[in-house]
């Protein structure tokens, strides 16, 4: 019998604001950031990790509800929690006075989504089977019971899912066998975020086609003349056959969107991202039909499963793009899994962030092997950030995700560096040179000695 | 010249739990909590007081959420603020990096109610008027300027607001006439908390009706036996000519609230309020059709004008139960109410906590005065619990709120009150008895010091 003992929670964070490194129209200056967790068990080679993005201030909030989140895990059996994981996951998720401050968003589900990932990551560790092998080998009924299909029988139910992952079953090998040899596609985000030079950005465009991505992603939105001189740019580098992709951050309302996104279709885009407000299900649905055939794609900021379930009813979406850190872990992102193969939409999820890269590679060969069965449409981002700081890092080659080996969800950091990007105290942020951006952004631990500030 | 010296945020928690009142079929056991933000000035006859209302554990998440959010307002001149209530309110909003944790919900919205909250009870002082007093007073452009239209325009544009407001100018004051004869008209939920006896239910129905009340509002959703039961009693002391209403906390999936509510069908309910998860645009104008001529109400949980624009657009509610505590204070409110008015959907704001009934009452006026001109169909909650801790509590009398007179939101709570139940160091929370809630709960500050809990 192995227990629970302990659970640590880091406040982790990068200075990528310095580079422009993840800038867009929205999200000018991000210091991506995880509120990183890690399960310690009475067994000294078992612990389990993950954790939720966030990009800099409030990081300290995630840290503070996750705390709250794992409260019930101590003391609690490995081998009961990995025998009944949709059984915890509802447990957690349940506690009602947790539930008034969402329910199943914000900060408290992004709480839950690392909590629960590192109960994810122990149950693989425990399989020793790296995560997507722990879920490919499972059985329709066991992926439905830790599906959380709460709220969403009117879209889909529980048997509808099992006949969809029966039909799958018998041909699950030869799909593992086609990604152990192809990998899975992705596309890369690194070359065109907006706070780039042209200059800087045509050379990665050139650096991606040379790696041989076929889909490159640009941020736009801020300004029009800016917009189609980066896409011009682009098409040169890239040419016509391989796909661009466009994405705002949500920066427009409804009528802009059409309007503007329309300007640009010359370019050709495979796809607009987050054109509107993420809770905007019928404004999607609006744009969706006014600049076809340019695809709408979003979900990075998709709160919950209910969001999902609507953004398909409303056939809101070209491409679902799920979030592995903000959705409340594999539970509910089978539930969308699920979803997105009933209503036909291929799910490309975000990973624009730290750390999101090794995550969702496990969760998108899970999709092919035992959900959608099919790469039509699919393409899984990677962005080339900060993936040094993991043990197992993601590996990408010839514009694929290679399938990860090693037990876990590739989710564990190395301890040096959580010593030097620990917010505020690493060595990284308590040197002279960063104590601007530490004043800026005020821990909780600060805050919440003093539940005050002010200038005396 | 006048200054924000300082912010001080409280973490005050109310023992409800231990007679049931609040609870319901989805919140059993609720502690009423407010995270209280007082902003000092260097005038000491003027301060600012807002909250936003959770029931227990997470309160803590949302008071050193309002420390990040109140931040920028330390040092600046409050005759700057005030002057400009959308222009400080929009600066607060768009914090990028605590924008991620959103945007526009859960922990961090939360946190901006509280915060502007406490600005808008600034202004209102300074003005020396009640808070709808103000608002009231505004031209259609002021309000205009303060309200939060963004992501609208798909649904009202800016003239669109305006012409609205303009339409109501002349008549404002014979409203405020009637008001201030008649009060603005409320029902009561204290009858029907789920927890009651039969008995205690039966009595305070009879009370109710005593008291003039002619709706009466019954938690559903636990037990089909039980709530046929209870909503025979009710029916039986109230008779027929009053109003009930009946509300299941989100305890249903779509297809199960359309069969459960058709069973009840019988009572003559005037609505069956959240009858599924609140984010569920789609799902409430499913269950509106299909369990009409009862009404739909929901909003308590409506978590940012854009969920609301969306119930509007799919005719999804017949009742708008705006929060004050949860939408982004009168800025966001402001945005829905018009929003509302143009859709035709009366406003029936949600006052079961602590201290929205003292909020709502300026609201609903507000409402009537200036943006509706209506009272059909609208009827605000009053909740009998907690008055006695706010130094300017809410009015009411033959089933109205009265019209607040003093300067403010009605947000000051006593010093006494903060003092006592504080958590977890007021003498209430430290007293023996109470602490094995107060070990249930640990506050941030215990957590965020040890970023670790352990058995050890």
């Amino acid at each position: 019998m192995t227990t629970i003992t302990a659970v640590d929670v880091h406040d982790v964070r990068f200075p990528t604001s310095l580079s422009a490194d993840g800038s867009d129209a929205m999200n000018k200056d991000g210091d991506y950031s995880a509120a990183y967790v890690v399960l310690h068990t009475d067994d000294p080679s078992l612990s389990g990790f993950g954790f939720t993005f966030t990009i800099g201030r409030g990081n300290d909030l995630c840290v503070a509800a996750a705390i709250q989140r794992a409260q019930p895990l101590i003391g609690r059996e490995v081998e009961a929690i990995v025998a009944d994981l949709g059984g915890i996951y509802r447990e957690l998720q349940s506690d009602s006075q947790l539930r008034w401050l969402g329910p199943d968003k914000g900060v408290i589900h992004l709480a839950l989504a690392a909590v629960m990932n590192a109960v994810w990551d122990l149950a693989a560790r425990v399989a020793r089977k790296p995560l997507w092998r722990l879920l490919v080998d499972m059985t329709p009924e066991q992926l439905v019971d830790i599906a959380d299909l709460r709220y969403l029988s009117d879209a889909l139910t529980r048997d509808e899912a099992l006949a969809l992952l029966r039909d799958l079953e018998p041909t699950k090998q030869q799909r593992i066998s086609e990604l152990d040899r192809d990998g899975y596609p992705c596309y890369t985000t690194s070359a065109g975020w907006l706070g780039y030079s042209d200059e800087k950005l045509r050379r990665l465009c050139q650096e991606a086609v040379d790696q041989g991505y076929k889909h490159i992603k640009l941020k736009v939105g801020a300004n029009r003349d800016d917009d189609y001189r980066r896409l011009s740019i682009a098409r040169e580098v890239i040419g016509w056959d391989a796909d661009l992709m466009i994405d705002a951050n949500q920066v427009w309302d409804v009528p802009e969107a059409i309007e503007w996104v329309n300007t640009l279709a010359e370019f050709k885009p495979l796809w607009i991202e987050e054109p509107t407000s993420p809770d905007d299900v019928l404004g999607h649905a609006a744009v969706r039909k006014a600049v076809a055939p340019i695809g709408v794609a979003s979900g990075e900021h998709g709160m919950n499963r209910v969001l999902f379930k609507q953004m398909f009813q409303a056939e809101a979406l070209d491409f679902c793009q799920l979030d592995s850190a903000r959705l409340g872990s594999v539970n509910e992102i089978v539930a969308v899994y699920l979803m997105a193969a009933k209503f036909g939409v291929p799910v490309c999820p975000h990973a624009g962030g730290v750390g999101l890269c090794e995550l969702v590679q496990h969760l998108s060969i899970f999709d092919y092997v035992s959900v959608s069965g099919s790469l039509d449409g699919r393409v899984t981002e990677f962005v080339d950030h900060l993936h040094e700081h993991f043990v197992e890092p993601c590996i990408v080659t010839d514009g694929a995700y290679r399938l990860p080996g090693a037990p876990g969800y590739s989710a564990e950091m190395f301890g040096s560096t959580i010593d030097e990007f620990s917010f505020p105290n690493g060595s990284y942020w308590s040197a002279p040179s960063a104590a601007v951006a530490a004043e800026d952004a005020p821990s909780v631990a600060e805050a919440a000695d003093a539940h005050s500030v002010g200038v005396a």
